[in-house]
């Protein structure tokens, strides 16, 4: 099996557990709908496929890994979730479906991420292929990197510097905040439940950022030279909002630079692993290479 | 020393503590003064005490409930700040000050409420007084309260009662999970910290019901009974929103009588603990008779 194959395998096995995640009861049909709806919208499954490999690689077990792999992609979505809100960034679309404020309402969108956030938290809590104390390492570690000097400070930092301009560095800042932290945990995530070594983690979170600063160029490389069909979202649009990109900074060849610094810097990280790493090797490519 | 006495104390004591549990540095200017601002704007901080005493009578220290009591109080706030957007209640004063998306912006309101949410979980897993069995539980209890099963759950079915009517059972319901369930987990949380028998945490728990419903049935009565001044809020707003409320649905003598019921049920449930409850008995009397 390629890796293409066995990333794409992983990919339609998470999303046959994450509504799993989703409680079965008690819930009003429409939240239940709206964080449905917002959670099996499509997306790359980039982080819980981190959560999963990183695991792995370290000998755990898929079993084990799940339930964090899907909170996770949980806390992910929520974020997304209140971006696309009209007081934030105001998209209305979202992967080339209607965001989940226009698909329902304003106040269903803030609900079900606030909902979906207090999840993913409860499913570490609940899951018994873990221990008392790999369970708070968890949450200690993914609250850390969601909350004010993790996710959430990077999206007040991106709203501050629209219609502004910054530099490399702290365009740098923001992305580490807003993306890389939380893909940086979901590495170190498969890695706490794995049980890795102190040395084998910081390796693990170096490649995290790496990984999640590559991703965010591409990211604006595409926004560049991608058509709209592809993306799921018009082409140009962070251009249209004034948004600071590293192709505004530094032009599409100076960002395809620091694309292949990051990728090696990534691929330099994974190397004490050795051929272990292989499938964080391949995604890496893949984040790198992608066209959507 | 009375129970008010030392009510207000615990009150006073809680608010010195609530600001040293907002990140101390790297989060946004902005973000912290947005979280601090709503987090210190007043409030009768009743979910904290009752983590506190709770955990009291059952022979615990404050030093080890302090953490979970201001955790609980974080997520109280964000609650209240999503509850006041426009796409919302649409609030425009919290405790006679404006609200927080009217202080700053909606942005940052919807930002400072995931930031307390997320806050909320890293404090309690953070809390080295605490063994990692009662963090988990901890965080099992509190996340379940406030998702799309509970605090939130609340949230969706007042929305969707308004102006149309409902009955007083699915009213209660709706309050159940409102601010029953939090308000139950604050309870419960004291108890869980101090290693409660399962037996007390049932009297416990159906006590945190007949206290939250209470508390809600006076809300109610003062909106109709109180003045602007004292509220903190224009008095009658309820009623121009088109809101279900106990006194809408069973006139004030009836929401009266069931306030009075309720008082008793929560007064049962406290028997089995003898004097040592009389903390929370006084508390009980406070939240039936306030007059804001």
């Amino acid at each position: 099996m390629t890796m293409a194959d066995s990333s794409s395998d992983l990919k339609n096995l998470i999303e046959s557990w994450l509504p799993s995640y989703l409680p079965s009861g008690q819930t009003p049909l429409i939240l239940h709908e709206a964080m449905h709806y917002a959670l099996m919208s499509g997306g790359k499954r980039i982080r819980p496929i981190l959560v999963i490999l990183t695991n792995q690689l370290l000998g755990g077990t898929q079993a084990n890994a799940m339930a964090t792999a899907c909170a996770v992609e949980m806390i992910h979505t929520y974020s997304l979730i209140h971006d696309d809100l009209p007081a934030m960034d105001d998209d209305e679309l979202r992967r080339g479906k209607p965001s989940l404020h226009i698909k329902f309402s304003e106040a269903i969108a803030i609900l079900a991420g606030d909902a979906l956030q207090s999840r993913a938290f409860e499913i570490i809590s609940r899951d018994d292929h873990l221990s008392d104390s790999t369970q708070v390492s968890l949450i200690r570690a993914i609250s850390a990197a969601i909350g004010p000097r993790g996710m959430v400070a990077g999206q007040v930092l991106d709203m501050d510097g629209e219609n502004r301009s910054i530099d490399g560095t702290a365009l740098a800042e923001m992305h580490n905040r807003k993306t890389g932290d939380l893909i940086s945990a979901s590495v170190m995530a498969g890695a706490c439940i794995a049980g890795a070594t102190d040395a084998e983690q910081q390796h693990l979170k170096d490649f995290g950022y790496s990984l999640g600063l590559a991703f965010q160029i591409r990211d604006d490389l595409l926004d560049v030279l991608g058509d709209t069909e592809t993306l799921g979202k018009p082409q140009g649009s962070d251009q249209r909002q004034n948004k600071n990109t590293f192709t505004s900074i530094y032009g599409v060849k100076g960002a395809r630079e620091r694309l292949d610094i990051l990728r090696s810097d990534a691929l330099t990280s994974l190397e004490p692993m050795g051929a272990r790493a292989e499938p964080l090797i391949e995604l890496t490519h893949f984040v790198v290479n992608r066209i959507h």
